[in-house]
This record gives structure tokens, C-alpha cells and sequence, in this order.
């Protein structure tokens, strides 16, 4: 099936499990015994907004292999939870120094350092007590939080890659690049996919069709935020545009230029359509929603 | 039995563990995909140097039940994994702004704040990554993962509340200074305590007297650190002596003097040793533990 154009109702269907993933986070962060004041701090960052890209993977793979929502659920806000404390941490001043995220001050300007960093801090911990405490089966626990765990560490990798290089010696540009893509922002995709499959009772084809999926779709998702940040006013995006070019970041179109980088995000997009090939229906959103991310313009 | 003054061999006996505890962490970090400089700041927070109370607690915990060294291993290199990264991220400018620690420059000095922000962030990843992939029985090893999730978050609530205060109201000073210390480094000292006993295959009635032993022990702690950050120098303590006084922090000897708190402290010793009566020699080394960490100087 060759990719097409996303509709608008496709759209909403695609993002149809946000709401009861973020109900559930709330829940959980609320029946947690915190100070008021990190609660806070963990809400104004954890439910202000965001495309919930992870977790809405990690719901609609775990559908995909058959799974319902309610397996899902678990690992869709650990995955969530990962990825806020992240962004928290990378906009600190001694990092990508942002004081804006989803079009409002990021943690640190809306309350103080001490805070995002404890916050971020935090948000990664509560992400693995939520899978030690939200999934019965302890088998699939301990196999999720392995996945996590690794993830996160990839994650974190990449940011060191990004923030501070130091890479081994005889690097292309375009293999440093890579490098830091599949670290920074793919494992963690790659994670909230395989999570979904894995908490969905997903064979191992299925959780090896859905990994070739996330890597695709991973890589693609970053090719096309580098295309954003030189396309796209601030405004639109609700973060700082242009930045990567400001500070010298290696990025696809500065690379090989605007046009082979969509060319690149078409051979992507193809390229995760087929690793779903052997699924059936079920894996629709997840066909539409790589077609989506393709086509994003935030 | 009465407590009594430790040995020079006792203390001798008392850390005999800290070798095998940093080979395995040194091995396990070295056996890690990570950027170099990433290693490097790594190495530099977690192997140089320290008390190692947490990891020693850990093993003398499992032994003192009937388990072996080697069941102890993972856990108590995930507890010192999480001990050095609360470090790290204390010690940044926004936070406590420390150039020293265990008489060396701090990662952010040593590195930068981008580095320590990143190698705390990955040190706490990595404890987690180590319970999921160091225990084969994943039953056991998703109990650890509970206890070091919800130890680590109830340590950075204890952070939040040292550095950030905004208690519930009515608690009187000694409450409030309480729930800090119970936070702060009880929960974790506790932690390293249960992870012991339980990967050591206590039983609920062991793991009762060790839990009772590790809260007496965590809150004595740091009734003495209180002590020792009033009473000695600098170049002793490895870290900046007197600061509590001049970030106006609440301390025992602040609340109830200097002599009330060594009497604290020789109360919460018998405490300690009182949970331990139903356990047999095998826990003699928790007894001169703590007996230990009543009379130390830094």
C-alpha cells in the first residue's frame, strides 16, 4: 500500500488515546505522597500539552499485536513520564538554556533551577515505580522496565552526543548525526513501540516487525523536526525555531540540503510501511499515523 | 548487649565488602555502550572514593539472613548508583553550589554542569538497568526494582523539602527536620537494608527486624552528620564543613543542642540494636556497624 495523505478524521482518531492516558498519569501522580510544591512542578510539566507521540505508539502498537488499550497503559506513561523529564532537563540553562516548550516557560522559568532539576529528576523515578507498581504480571514488569531502562540510558547517551561531542575517531558528519538521532530521540520511540507490542502479548514476529516500524519511524520523526526548525516560525511550533542552525548543531538539511532530506523522510515513511506488511487491520493507526508524522508541521 | 566502642579490626571487618562492590560496579559500567566522556564523568562520581555505607548495608544485610555476597552484588551497586547521582545533582550551582566532595572538585567543577546534569541523570538510569538485567529471577528482581523507585523518589522529596521547604501546616520544627532526614538519606539507607535482606531470601519476620535496624540506623546517621557538619573541619569531613549553619538549615543541634543530640544518637543505637535481637551472629557486622557509625569523625 503506497502512503497517502492524512485526512483530518484520521487525525483525531490518531490521537483518540491521549485522554485516557493522561487521566491515568494524573491519577497516578496524584495518588503519590509528594511536597505540594514537586507535585506541581511535575503536573505543569508532565499534563501542559505535547503530541503524546510515545505513548499514543506505545497504545496502537500493543493494539496492533492484538493488545487493549488498558495493557497499554502502564508503559504508555512511564514512556511519557521519560520523555518530559528529558525535555526538562535539556532546557536547563547549562543545557539548551530554552525558556519556552509546548508555548509556555519551560519548569525552570516558571518556578527555578532547583526545582526543574529535582522535577526532571523525579519524573524519571516515578516512571520506574510505575511499572514496579502498575503491572501485575512481574515477569512482563521486569522485561518492560529492562526495556525502559535501556532506553532511557540510549536517551541520555544522545544527549550527551548532542550537547557535549565526543565522538569515536573517523566519523562521517553524516554518521555523527545518525548517531545522536538514534540515540536521542529514536530510542525512546523505539521503546514506548516495542513496550506496546511486549505488554500487548505481541509473538516475537510481531515485536521484530514492530521494532523495524519504530526505527523508521524514529529516524523519520527526527528528519522531519530538523526540517521544522528551518521551515517554521517560533510561533508555530511553540518552541524556538532555528536553533539547531544558531548553535552549529549537525542537522539533515544542513547536510545534504531541504529537498534530499524529504526525499529521505519519503524513503522512511516506505520504509515503515513495510515493516508492518505482515500485520493486519489492527495496525492501521499505526500506518496512518506514520503518514502523519510525515506530513507535521509542528 | 550493651553497645561498645569499635575496633580498628572491626572496622577492618566492617568494609571488607567495598572492594568486590566496586570491581562489579566498574565492570558493569565498563561493559556499558556510552560515549567516552560520558564513561569518564561517570567513573569520576561513583569510583572515587566514599564511605560506601549503602552498598556495605546492602551486603551485610543479605548476609545476616543466610544470603551469599554474590545475591547482594546488583542491589548494592544500584544503591550506590543512586547515592552518587543525588550527589552529583546536589552538588550543582542551583542546588547546594559545592565544589567539594569526598575531598575532590565536584563533577561540574571536575567536567561541567551539562556533564553532571547528564552523568546523574544516567547514574540513576543505570541502577535501574542494573536490577533489570544483574537478577535472573525476575520475580526478585521486579520487588528490588519497587523498593529502589519508591526509595529514590522518597529521597528526592527529601531533597525538595531540604532545598525548596514547603511543609503541610502545624508541623513544629523537629517534625519538619525529621521528615527531611526520613526523606532525604533515611529512605535510601533503608532501601540498601531491605534490598539486602530480601535479595538475601529473608524471611517477612528478618526483613521486619532489618527494616526496624535500618530506620534507627538511617535517622542515627544523620543525627550524627548533623554533629560532625558543627564540630569538624572541612579538610576532615572531604566536604564543606558549616554550612548547614549558613544555609540556615534545621539541625539537631540547632533545635536541641549539642549534648541532647549525642543522646539522640545513643538512644537511636540501642534502637538499632534492639531489632537486631532476633537475629544471630550472622548479623553481627549490622551490630558493629552500627556501633561504627555512632563514634565517626567523617
Amino acid at each position: 500500500m503506497p502512503p497517502r495523505s492524512p485526512t483530518q478524521s484520521d487525525q483525531q482518531k490518531i490521537t483518540e488515546p491521549v485522554g485516557e492516558v493522561e487521566r491515568f498519569l494524573a491519577a497516578f501522580i496524584d495518588g503519590r505522597t509528594l511536597p505540594v510544591n514537586l507535585r506541581d512542578a511535575i503536573k505543569y510539566a508532565l499534563l501542559g500539552g505535547g503530541k503524546r507521540l510515545r505513548p499514543i505508539l506505545t497504545v496502537r502498537c500493543c493494539e496492533a499485536v492484538g493488545g487493549q488499550i488498558e495493557n497499554a497503559l502502564a508503559p504508555a506513561g512511564a514512556i511519557e513520564l521519560i520523555h518530559c523529564f528529558s525535555l526538562v532537563h535539556d532546557d536547563l540553562p547549562a543545557m539548551d538554556d530554552d525558556d519556552l516548550r509546548r508555548g509556555r516557560p519551560t519548569l525552570h522559568k516558571q518556578t527555578n533551577e532547583a526545582m526543574a532539576i529535582l522535577g526532571g529528576d523525579a519524573m524519571m523515578g516515578l516512571a520506574f515505580e510505575l511499572l514496579a507498581t502498575g503491572i501485575e504480571d512481574v515477569a512482563l514488569s521486569g522485561r518492560l522496565t529492562l526495556e525502559l531502562a535501556t532506553a532511557t540510558n540510549d536517551m541520555i547517551a544522545g544527549q550527551v552526543y548532542d550537547t557535549l561531542p565526543q565522538f569515536p575517531e573517523g566519523l562521517s558528519d553524516m554518521e555523527r548525526l545518525k548517531t545522536i538521532h538514534r540515540h536521542k530521540t529514536g530510542a525512546l520511540l523505539r521503546c514506548a513501540c516495542r513496550m506496546g507490542a511486549i505488554a500487548g502479548g505481541g509473538t516475537d514476529d510481531q515485536i521484530d516487525s514492530i521494532t523495524r516500524y519504530a526505527e523508521a519511524v524514529g529516524l523519520m520523526f527526527q528528519v522531519v523536526d530538523d526540517l521544522l526548525d528551518v521551515t517554521q516560525t517560533t510561533e508555530h511550533l511553540g518552541k524556538t525555531a532555528g536553533k539547531d542552525s544558531i548553535q552549529g548543531k549537525l542537522t539533515y538539511p544542513e547536510l545534504i540540503g531541504i529537498d534530499a532530506t524529504r526525499q529521505e523522510v519519503a524513503q522512511l515513511q516506505t520504509q515503515a510501511h513495510e515493516a508492518l506488511s505482515k500485520l493486519d487491520h489492527q495496525a492501521n493507526p499505526l500506518r496512518e499515523l506514520c503518514d502523519y508524522m510525515a506530513v507535521r508541521s509542528n
